[in-house]
């Protein structure tokens, strides 16, 4: 893409713009973006001194800046290392209605010098590349930008900005190392920019040699992208329950478990402190070594998820976890990707999260009560299976609960809790609607369970209609799989 | 307060405390506030080595964790260090329904060694104190610990924590020291306590000797705290509406300007791009030596701060600023402190944050449509003041312009928006129906410029018909404030 461009070929289709006319046309687009609730993300890549920031100078002002917001992603700071490295993308993408420009997109980290290798170039890519497809699927418009210029550009470009009384925050080693080495730069941006061409939003490449021309390029395309864009979302949204699913559940799990399982309560008593010290041990161990836990909790209504918690976490440091009841999402959570509001509370290295309910929201509550189109929620399977391997490839620990009790049981415990005043508010109307649709929320279970039972983040069912036995289901698999976790890491260590 | 304090004389009024009954009675405690919507903040402090890791897990056991937030506050990160000290606090305060337990209260910043100057005590001593005042005004419950041991358990519990494998973690340099200099420290502590004790938020000392009977203290004062706060917010939310105010202008300023000052078509090409350049160059300028700008636009609708801000910003690198348009607070925005959602957007050093619309609109809006009752939009100039202060004793510029036109030229405005399909938008009934309280709003706008034009963030008015002369002033005005900050700045460092 970027070897053997012809920088003598000069894109003027955009030359003859008044900027008066623009600023009008501009404008108009941005109000029918928001009107329509569609997210914009523009990402400018380029060589270093290649005028960057002029461009995004001249963008940003046609644009009304009230409603356009910059963000610059240059060295990652320390929190950003204790996450994955899509974390801090996903901090930042746009709400439905605004328009964002990343300077130095996320591809910066794979243009990046330091990630030179091919294996981690392989790794990073696909998680970019995820991260952009679940954005491109969501209905966000996309528009990438890559300024080009050649060396002997590139080096007047350094002399003239060493003019300046701001040098020292305009020039950094990375200039001078990439005009040392442009052919080498340019086979890996090459490869790079190859390797994330997407139909829907392909790279643009700018000849950057002449910056206005350059200015007008990107602000014409932009205008252009965003209206096709307008067009391709808008359609998307109208095909939106066309079914294409080819899912065959292979047989009923849930169905197949011995749900009489008990403990006795003079056992229950003799084993239950221990493990819950052996559970709060563990937690510090990772700690420690700077590993983040992630537990997820879902189930049906009443299968004592609660109650699962506040027995899993008895002696763990308060200070090293944190609890989130996950229910609908707000207003503001709603003009987000849908996975926005779970980015925003993953646990930074060490700590531990535990979500009581989830981002399966997405295939169970969702997908039965219809909030989510089929197309949404078909295609949530694989964005979680993605998501999850993300955090475990990072290092982090994943591990989801499913707890299952059966019908009479659950309408026993409903029957309890309507009874009971201290407990009459954790049942409501909601829960004696939601029971009426018990066998699709088991399918939806059952094809959960099915789709996203992964190696790096699997499911642990705890299926009994004893609460004691559960809980200690609970605490027996949380040891079980973290120590297997902390072995596999020694493993690597000692190897 | 802690000096003379008898470790012998045993407070055990909670003594016979029964956990299960205590569960109880604190879910309900918890329900209690959550219906109120009343926020609860609990402050652990003490010494080192104390056992306030046990105390605190011991308190959120019994309180049901779902719902409650536990805050660590050790060291601060790089990301704290770019705010004024009180930031960090503020990003974290509990919203109206939540208990949150910070682990080393906002006081620990001046327990610590490091700030032991009698100046810098008493600093950063009042703008914790405001903080303190600004939350219980808001009707916030705040229940302050210090859990107060002798040396020589001190000794005792230091040795006990070097037998732990998480040893590392467990102890600091700052245990060892505070043994080491115990006398030093007791009397430091003691002149802290006894400054920041608040007769709404007194301070709990705390028996640490026994560490059950400790935790089992802290718990109950917690309740009966939380019990009697109840009571006085309750009561502060009905007396909200009582009549105390005794301001009384001076004279009215907004009728004394002549409003029709104007610049000519040449003059203002000629002088507006030096201006605008001249102001980037500043912008950077702050940018390298890390200062943060807050600029503030307030003023009558239609008094041209758009076109303002687009034209102070236009040569200004737009990946050091952003504009916050300030509509109607959300609901997640109302379920904090108004204050809350400005100390989210304050910039971080080197960076500029323009405001369209501010912090003001509680005694500007909230005041004239009644949102804000009497006694909080009174006290609001006071609250006001003290954070403008806060920001800039922190090195930070904050400058406010307001913005007027006079009645006639507003509903010729108003009319030329109606008429124009390209300003349609920007007109609404809103506009039409505050017009109709002019009279109110600009009684409201004379009190807030008179109340609020302090030395350190004076108020600059643009009072002009035309909008031309309206962005020159604002530029110029912009340009001089900096400089004379810069040249300050530059005067204290050479002196």
């Amino acid at each position: 893409m970027l070897k053997n461009y012809n920088f003598d070929d000069v894109d003027d289709r955009y030359d003859n713009f008044k900027r008066s006319n623009l600023g009008e046309e501009i404008d108009k687009l941005q109000r029918i973006v928001q009107r329509l609730k569609i997210p914009v993300l523009i990402l400018i890549d380029g060589w270093e001194s290649s005028g960057k920031g002029d461009i995004i100078n001249d963008l940003t002002r046609e644009l009304d800046p009230r409603y356009v917001k910059v963000e610059l992603f240059d060295s990652r700071t320390d929190i950003d290392y204790l996450h994955p490295s899509v974390w801090r993308f996903w901090q930042k993408i746009p709400k439905h209605e605004e328009i964002v420009v990343f300077d130095q997109s996320f591809y910066s980290q794979v243009f990046n010098k330091d990630e030179r290798s091919d294996d981690k170039l392989k790794q990073r890519t696909e998680e970019l590349l995820n991260l952009e497809h679940m954005l491109l699927d969501d209905g966000t418009i996309v528009i990438k930008f890559f300024l080009h210029i050649q060396k002997d550009t590139q080096s007047e470009n350094i002399a003239a900005l060493e003019e300046s009384k701001f040098r020292q925050f305009l020039l950094s080693d990375n200039d001078y190392e990439q005009n040392k080495h442009y052919d080498d730069y340019l086979d890996w941006f090459d490869k790079v920019l190859k390797k994330t061409d997407v139909p829907e939003s392909p790279w643009n490449i700018i000849n950057g040699e002449d910056r206005k021309l350059a200015a007008k390029t990107v602000l014409g395309i932009t205008m252009e992208e965003i209206t096709s864009g307008i067009e391709r979302v808008s359609l998307a949204r109208e095909r939106t329950n066309m079914s294409n699913r080819n899912y065959q559940l292979e047989e009923a799990q849930l169905e197949q478990y011995d749900l009489t399982k008990t403990i006795s309560d003079k056992e229950y008593d003799s084993v239950l402190e221990d493990l819950q010290k052996e559970a709060a041990d563990l937690v510090y161990e990772c700690f420690t070594k700077g590993i983040a836990i992630i537990t997820a909790f879902e189930g049906v209504d009443a299968a004592g998820k609660g109650g699962a918690i506040q027995r899993l976490t008895r002696h763990i440091d308060p200070r090293s976890y944190r609890i989130y009841g996950i229910k609908a999402p707000t207003e503001l959570e709603n003009t987000y990707h849908y996975l926005w509001r779970f980015w925003n509370k993953f646990p930074k290295d060490g700590d531990m999260v535990i979500f009581d309910r989830t981002w399966y929201g997405r295939v169970l509550v969702e997908r039965v009560e219809g909030f989510a189109s089929e197309s949404e929620w078909e295609r949530a399977y694989d964005e979680i299976n993605h998501t999850e391997k993300v955090l475990t490839d990072h290092g982090s620990i994943v591990m989801k609960f499913f707890m299952y009790i059966d019908e009479d049981e659950q309408e026993q415990r409903f029957e309890d809790r309507q009874e009971e005043p201290s407990k009459n508010y954790k049942i409501t109307e909601d829960d004696w609607r939601n029971r009426k649709q018990w066998d699709n929320y088991v399918n939806a279970m059952e094809e959960m369970l099915d789709r996203t039972n992964t190696s790096n983040a699997p499911w642990y069912t705890i299926a009994t209609n004893q609460k004691k036995y559960a809980r200690v289901e609970v605490l027996k698999h949380f040891i079980k799989h973290i120590k297997v976790h902390l072995d596999n890491v020694k493993k690597v260590e000692d190897a």
